[in-house]
């Protein structure tokens, strides 16, 4: 077999065989086969595309490329969650501590964010002397104990995605859906999960701009993780603006604490519901004659958990047994905070009619609460608080959002973007025409 | 400016702009740009095609990479001759003698082959002693006495195409029309002749298989000529079977010097005619007031030049300015002889209804006569004497072709493979339906 007349093959439109997929799996990983003749392939690909069965064995050969998890220690349905990622997005860290009280234990591989805000490990580290460097007899102990373990990821998980995905990102060959979804679906696969509940998010601050291709791309999934035999369930969520109030690494861990006390923004915690309750069925906790009543229970089982107490208390738990202080999960003035308050103020009467939601996430960028390159270093205390969203009515002078900043010419630059980031309109333009104003989106637009 | 953007926007069906193909060029030559962001650009061109004004400034970019020969030395018109390359393609040996006695310079830069038959340089070593070592002054010396010469290639001519070759090669974007002109043209532009007339061949022997394709890569190559301001002129002539009979170095110089004596077979002659007469016009060596009357007196010029004696006269010079022994000019009998003498003979009785032109180029390759790879030697004295080609009648038993070796088994292999490559037909299929059998193609499909 030669990598030659496998990209001939797909260039010409044909379907690649398990053996053929294999092949370049495998010889790519093992450096055999060349970056030049794999980033062909890649645009072939991008080209000709690939069909459900070729998207299933790249993926399962991507998953199988390095070391595959064994969580039978763990006790249970172990159900995984993943999102595509966006501006303000902290729900796993409301949403572990939820469904773990509900009985459903997590265990988490997790990496460190790259782009506009922190990953879930960098916010986690708000909480004073947390870490995720366990070794994987106490990940396993603490997930069996309280429920959740997060630990970074140490294992060797799909490097053929990885060194392919590097590829990808310098040749243009990233956004084809059936490479995404393998991407996405071959990390999934190697981590181990009985069940994985995605949540693909679409609007103007998420990858998938459109509704239609985040659907198509969660169809993708979705079929993956069915043919790998696991319970798969796709979320399709709004990030056509950020998701709550909060931008940025601890203030996200205050609205997540403030969630688990019955507080959250009404988007995020309808996602948190939305997700958790699918996990919750997934992973087994409810069974009822229906789907509809399924997801009842579901909801009210996490609403109880929210209301008395149980989420927040399992944070703290969790918080605690990898080392961090939890105190701050009842007192989150202990939490990281920014030397410098900035508001910034609406510069016209009107309605917010548009948030270019990447451009908020740039704003926290600007002011230290992301990574630019994988070396730097995260500000965990900068970030922005949202005073108004999408649809909301404003009067000049007030306050559109709060800058946390340590840096006053950060803080400066991070306000005059954020200013071109909101539309605001003092008469909306169907008005004329007698048209009803359209409402804001609501935070799910589907389930797959 | 970045790579990346510039595969991107090729990748979404945009045109290149002459900055991002110099800035492509320039990196890939310099190592800036790696191979893998090359190959992912080739095949999105393989996929979105270039527009006529990006081939033309691919080329220009390609020719200007390295070094541009400067051949204003050279008194008179300089016409550079570039053949697709096919079986038994011994065109240079007759061509060049026949128009440089009719008073056009040839300064001929000149490789190696690669594949079933050797190069031009090869087979011109089939002349004890020939050398294409010959310093810049021997080359414009040699052309402004006795008006040729050929050397090998010393300069570093246009070194992005030969990179860039090299990885199409082996990431299966060579076919593209587009791609396949440039890398023709910007060698023949680096060359430094001032008109280039180009032999475009069709067939099973041939790069390009149908005519279709062979007239749109002319038509390319002569846009690309003509926008350099060369005058450039195409000639697609017939690969659907070898070229003359004789197929291997010295055989292949043996006919060529027949055909200079006037015992050319026919389809040779016609193309050296052909082209030779193009070459002459393009020289500005007739002068007529139509372009029809122009050709007739090239080729009673060129027919001149071999009833003569002038252009068989005008070889020997040649070899022998260059240290090879002009005496096998004369008598062919001193070329290399090959031990060995196989006849093969017709299965059965019929007509020869098709010929397998690339089998019969193996059969010579079988034979030692290429090279298979760039370190291999070449046997100059093997090869094949075709007897009866396409179209033709045979009995049983009747000889096909008679084939030179030095190795029996090489022979034998080669003789199996031969027979394969005949289609006899006893009967034709389209005679009982009354039609008209279609008569072998003639040598010239056309002149763009």
């Amino acid at each position: 077999m030669r990598m030659y007349d496998i990209i001939m093959k797909k260039r010409n439109g044909g379907e690649l065989t398990e053996e053929e997929i294999q092949f370049f799996v495998n010889g790519f990983t093992r450096g055999v086969i060349p970056d030049y003749q794999a980033a062909a392939l890649m645009m072939a690909i991008y080209f000709e595309k690939m069909t459900g069965e070729e998207t299933y064995l790249l993926t399962m050969a991507m998953a199988h490329s390095g070391d595959v998890l064994d969580l039978s220690g763990i006790q249970g349905v172990k159900v995984d969650k993943h999102s595509t990622g966006g501006v303000g997005d902290k729900t796993s860290l409301a949403l572990i501590p939820m469904v773990a009280a509900c009985g459903i234990p997590v265990a988490k591989m997790s990496g460190r964010g790259l782009g506009h805000t922190g990953g879930t490990i960098d916010k986690l580290e708000s909480f004073s002397g947390f870490t995720t460097e366990l070794t994987e007899e106490e990940f396993v102990r603490n997930v069996n104990r309280i429920g959740i373990a997060i630990m970074g990821q140490t294992a060797d998980l799909a490097p053929a995605d990885k060194k392919l995905y590097a590829l990808r990102d310098v040749t243009a060959t990233v956004d084809n859906l059936s490479l995404i979804a393998s991407s996405i679906m071959s990390k999934k696969l190697a981590a181990g999960a009985d069940a994985i509940v995605l949540d693909v998010k679409t609007g103007s601050g998420a990858f998938m701009k459109s509704k239609e291709d985040a659907f198509l791309l969660a169809r993708e999934m979705v079929e993956i993780g069915r043919r790998a035999g696991k319970h798969t369930i796709a979320v399709i969520s709004d990030m056509d603006q950020p998701l709550g109030y909060a931008v940025g690494n601890a203030l996200e861990v205050r609205e997540a604490i403030e969630t688990l006390k019955g507080n959250g923004p009404e988007d995020f915690v309808e996602l948190c519901l939305t997700l958790g309750s699918q996990m919750l069925i997934a992973g087994g906790r409810v069974k009822a004659s229906s789907h509809q009543e399924a997801q009842t229970q579901a909801r009210n089982l996490l609403l109880d958990a929210i209301d008395s107490g149980k989420a927040l208390k399992k944070l703290a738990e969790f918080v605690d047994a990898q080392g961090g202080d939890s105190r701050a999960v009842f007192d989150t003035s202990l939490l990281p905070k920014a030397s410098l308050i900035k508001e910034v103020k609406a510069p016209k009467s009107g309605r917010i009619t548009h948030i270019k939601c990447d451009e908020i996430g740039m704003c926290s960028l600007i002011l230290g609460g992301g990574r630019e390159t994988k070396e730097s270093a995260v500000d965990l205390s900068v970030g922005l608080v949202l005073k108004r969203k999408a649809g909301d009515e404003i009067k000049v002078g007030e306050t559109l959002a709060v800058l946390h900043a340590n840096d006053p010419d950060k803080a400066e630059a991070a306000s005059s973007r954020f200013l071109k980031a909101y539309t605001i309109e003092e008469e909306w333009p169907g008005e004329k025409a007698g048209q009803i104003r359209p409402a804001a989106p609501g935070i799910i637009h589907g389930i797959l």
